[in-house]
């Protein structure tokens, strides 16, 4: 047998995760719930695999501190991380039939199913709903738009859609609203009218506790579990700066209509690390260890031109250009790399996009994606942002919890500042409940606020200003506030850290892997393969005896202790399906390793082991061939190297006897 | 140093385990909300571990198909298991102050208090208030009834009160509300009336979808998951029996008032196994491998009879007697037992109780609790019973999906049976929506029932009997039913396996080996060490330069590659503090190996390896101290055994240089 790749199918690989119950839809039996999935065993020894290889890369190797939070989160928190005001998609309701669409989706889609009927009118393409019909079959989503009218548009409006297509992603729920408006897209099964778009908090909802009057939502991210023990964090490093923390755990997205299978699901496993690093020095002790990497960056810049041709470099070329804005952010964008090579990842398919200026959170110094090539397009899997000081900054504003690293100095520095006196006494009486508002407001004045107060004061007598949340203007007069310029020798350099944070999808990224590693054999296109890498593969062996005869069993039992004592994963296929059924099966599940027992075992103890991808099969002692799967699968060594000292085996009609 | 232990004190340990952060109270920078505990660095290690053992003791060893399903829950799956309508608490409300009490605590407290200030009347003690508050520090419950007055009962109240505290888990709601009235039990701190006891659900509620109109819940157990991918599970395991599922997941409990810290928390870690089996033969093939495993046990009619001294006898002999139900519930409680002493539970503090009638879910054949003593008392820790067939049974009956095993028989068999045959298409007629449920009682009598049937058609020409859902009773003569008896050969066996569920509650399990595990030397009681086994410990090994000398450093980061690369998890302490200090905080970390590295290893390469709980030491290379290390955690040697070769150590004053 060869290595020869038939052309990928999406269907072909579903019916193997399928058959081989990698996945499969929740509560199935009770009709499926949308995007919420069961990882049964293949799938789910495969997501344990890439989790222990994660915690060993990044955990392990730069002995960050681990967390377990909860995911149940109380709304203050996600109130003050902006989960509440932001977290959320736009969708429309169609109040006659109760549908609701996710109003992006259904632009989109509308659009383009207009784009279509336009060059079926145009000529350009004979049958656009049979067209269309494969297009959706391939991306398997269920189309809204069921139908595609042949219908030419004029040139002009052709463009304007495209526009509008280009920046779909970009539109607020009111710019949403008034293009649904201007081209008259309704509810597209009965062309009946929809209200315009509402926010839909993508945060599941949930009372903690009998009253009903606490609030909780299901975390959308690890990440606030960790910021909120900032401080604990570093008294544990011994306040040791810089230092990780990093969580896995399974996030909430109460998605408006799940699709795309495993890439947009309702429950799903993450793992972040959140990386606290100085401001002032975001430098990376061991950069010079990545920085000959070279990676495909697709920068901001490209992007604006028009242009997905990556821009290959080094990571260290990345940064010193600044394309990349600092190491530490560059280390893990290396780190990331390495890690999705390792567990299956096909670098062909892999690139590191930057975030867009519209696309990044305000507070963000610099974002890149890794995204993985699937045949629903290029998907992120990966997030590696530079959030600055903004989180630990919210959360400490809000609970006047300290969230600080406090550095003695070497040497002491002189600060000169203007400094702001309250004279507290007088607020009280003057502001009621809403003095600690106005004292707030004063004392986080930056330098440049307080130069001008300085000198309104100076000039007329008094200043002027409003406070949000308090109505009408509020003047002060110098019995109540004094501004004035100080020296001071400080020892202690207070600051908040900054926050590196790359973020990892695990479903995501386990469903590219098997994209990125099926194929099926190119002379009997129904014997499909998933070429795990080893270390990852859920399991690594299997053992198939000959036959089911009484004088194979005591070897397999052997083989299976020496297996287990061993700790590598293997199964025993001693069902009476053909040898060549029983290696087809395993292919699919994507074991690395068969292990042949037949009568000449018996005789010499030899066994013939199996490589999955080639096929190829070499013959040796039970010592010499579970060493060569501890090698290959353990150690980093290859089949070449680990069977060279054993014979080549030919069977009569290799796989299919 | 000596190992000798001081008192045990819950305050003691549990400062220890807030200052090196094993877990804290979530969101407490926001305030905190009870029930929610975060792991920090040392806890999840510790966590990560424990389910480490876990999958190799369980799932690797007996090859389980572990599964990982989702936690949102739909609110069908939920009904049909039972969690909807049973799954709760008893509460009640104080409508004018808005308190919420959890009826059966607040029963058995004020019962208490009051039998408190009956003793203190009775000059039995001298202080029931001072007493109680002693007490209320032990248990850290915050406790409801504030104060105790010294009021002497009549003797038989007092007979009353210790009857009703005796059964005080059996109470229904209405029972528990009649208590309240009798004794006259109100709001502790008003003294003001509370409404009758309520069912409250303990089951997260939240909403799947953008419509709000899909009801879900998070689980409250893994088991549902695992049951509804039972026929995909079986036919993975290629249709052979008996077989196990496993998952490891969290799970979600809405406390009414949660108390006892990590033993009784909304949001939990559980790894459970759901093995099925033939209901006609639960023998199991690896018995005889933990026959002789000697075990306490506390079965129910010990229980009945008042005492609460356990029996001690091999697994073996309590399967024999009767005593277990069956081989596989005891091959797992033997199990169980192992694994729990591997990961450092004390096994003078473990033992099995039964189940009582009372306690049992009305479909169990048989259930034992694996409980740990804690200061809290018994803590049940894991559970393991004989559910029968009810769950697929009742997921079947719901969906109509068989979820039954089919054998080939070796030999047919004949099978002579009474039939009914309904003349189906009078139903539709007579009967209109209701046919289908008369049709279904009709069809699901027993053979005990057909019998009778058949006898009162003969006698009357007319069968008379009633539907559940069906107003009235409803009539039928033979033109509708015939009754026969019948001979069938039948090649195949169907089946509904029965399931043996073991399930562990992972965080209980954890607190109670920390009070196993913990002490205080004896000659500095606030000295304390957490003595977990090596191979669960959270960090393995400490590397401790004697100073920050530069000499020293590339030693420190030579042996931290050769640990790295032997992926043990070791951590470097290189603060300024005195090498007692670092160690007396190893100790608290429970950290079994200290290294330190001094000015001779600068000369001879040599290091010291120090042992925690008896503070010996050991000198010699680099390579020999790692790999009694390696030995001594991961291979099950001990101190003795892997050190002899090395050279005794003897600092100047030990511990305390």
């Amino acid at each position: 047998m060869s290595g020869q790749a038939a052309e990928f199918s999406r269907e072909n690989l579903e019916n193997v995760l399928k058959r081989r119950f990698f996945f499969a839809p929740s509560f199935e039996i009770y009709g499926g719930v949308s995007g919420l999935y069961d990882y049964g065993p293949p799938g789910c020894a495969f997501q344990a695999n890439i989790v222990d290889t994660w915690r060993k890369h990044f955990i392990l190797e730069e002995d960050m501190l681990e967390v377990d939070t909860t995911m149940l989160t109380p709304y203050e928190v996600l109130k003050t991380s902006g989960h509440v005001d932001k977290f959320s998609d736009w969708m429309c309701r169609d109040l006659k039939t109760g549908e609701i669409f996710r109003a992006d989706h259904l632009v989109e889609e509308v659009l383009e199913s207009r784009l279509k009927g336009d060059k079926e009118a145009r000529g350009l393409v004979k049958d656009a709903n049979a067209d269309a019909a494969d297009d959706a079959e391939k991306k398997k989503r269920k189309k809204k738009v069921k139908e595609i009218k042949a219908i030419k548009l004029d040139d002009e409006v052709v463009t304007e859609y495209e526009t509008v297509l280009a920046k779909i992603d970009g539109y607020s729920g009111e710019e949403l609203g008034e293009l649904m408006k201007k081209y008259n897209i309704n509810n597209p099964s009965t062309d009946g009218p929809l209200e315009p778009p509402i926010a839909f908090n993508l945060m599941f909802e949930t009372a903690i506790g009998p009253s009903g009057q606490l609030r909780g939502f299901l975390r959308p991210e690890t990440a606030q579990g960790q910021f909120l023990n900032f401080s604990k964090l570093l008294d544990f490093n011994n306040l040791k700066m810089p230092f990780a923390s990093a969580a896995i755990g399974k996030s909430f997205r109460n998605e408006i209509s799940p699709r795309s299978g495993l890439l947009r699901v309702r429950e799903f496993l993450m793992a972040e690390i959140e990386h606290y690093v100085d401001p002032e020095n975001k430098s990376h002790e061991r950069f010079h260890e990545v920085k000959d990497v070279v990676l495909k960056f697709l920068p901001k810049d490209v992007q604006q031109a028009g242009s997905t041709e990556p821009i290959q470099k080094t990571i260290g070329e990345a940064v010193a250009s600044g394309m990349v804005d600092n190491e530490t952010l560059g280390y893990f964008i290396a780190r990331i790399y390495q890690f999705l090579i390792k567990i299956g990842v096909d670098e062909n398919r892999l690139r590191f996009r930057q975030h867009m200026a519209n696309e990044m959170a305000h507070y963000a110094a610099d974002c890149w994606d890794a995204e993985l090539h699937t045949s629903y397009g290029w998907i992120e899997c990966v997030g590696c942002a530079d959030r600055s000081a903004y989180d630990l900054t919210v959360h400490s504003n809000r609970t006047k919890e300290k969230l600080v690293v406090r550095q003695k100095l070497d040497e002491p520095i002189t600060v000169t500042q203007y400094e702001i006196d309250l004279e507290k006494k007088k607020f009280g009486p003057k502001f009621r409940k809403d003095a600690p508002l106005v004292e707030k407001f004063l004392t986080s004045q930056s330098q440049e606020d307080l130069i001008k107060m300085k000198d309104e004061l100076k000039n007329n007598g008094k200043v002027v200003f409003k406070v949000s949340g308090i109505a009408g203007e509020i003047e002060l007069d110098n019995t109540f506030i004094n501004i004035e310029q100080r020296t001071h020798t400080e020892h202690i350099r207070e600051f908040t850290p900054n926050v590196i944070e790359p973020s990892f999808g695990i479903g995501r990224i386990i469903y590219s892997i098997f994209e990125h590693r099926f194929w099926s054999r190119a002379e009997a296109t129904e014997r499909c393969v998933l070429s795990f890498p080893p270390a990852v593969a859920p399991t690594k062996v299997l053992l198939v005896p000959l036959s089911n005869h009484e004088d194979l069993t005591p070897i397999v039992k052997n083989i299976s202790k020496v297996l287990r004592k061993q700790q590598i994963p293997f199964k025993v296929d001693d069902s009476g399906a053909s040898i060549g059924k029983r290696y087809a099966r395993n292919d699919e599940l994507g074991t690395p390793f068969g292990i042949t027992i037949d009568f000449d075992s018996v005789k010499d103890h030899s066994i013939t082991l199996r490589e999955r991808d080639s096929t190829k099969q070499v013959r040796g002692s039970i010592e010499d061939i579970i060493k060569a799967i501890k090698e290959i699968t353990y150690e980093g060594s290859t089949w070449e190297e680990s069977t060279k000292a054993l014979t080549p085996f030919e069977t009569q009609a290799a796989d299919d006897e």
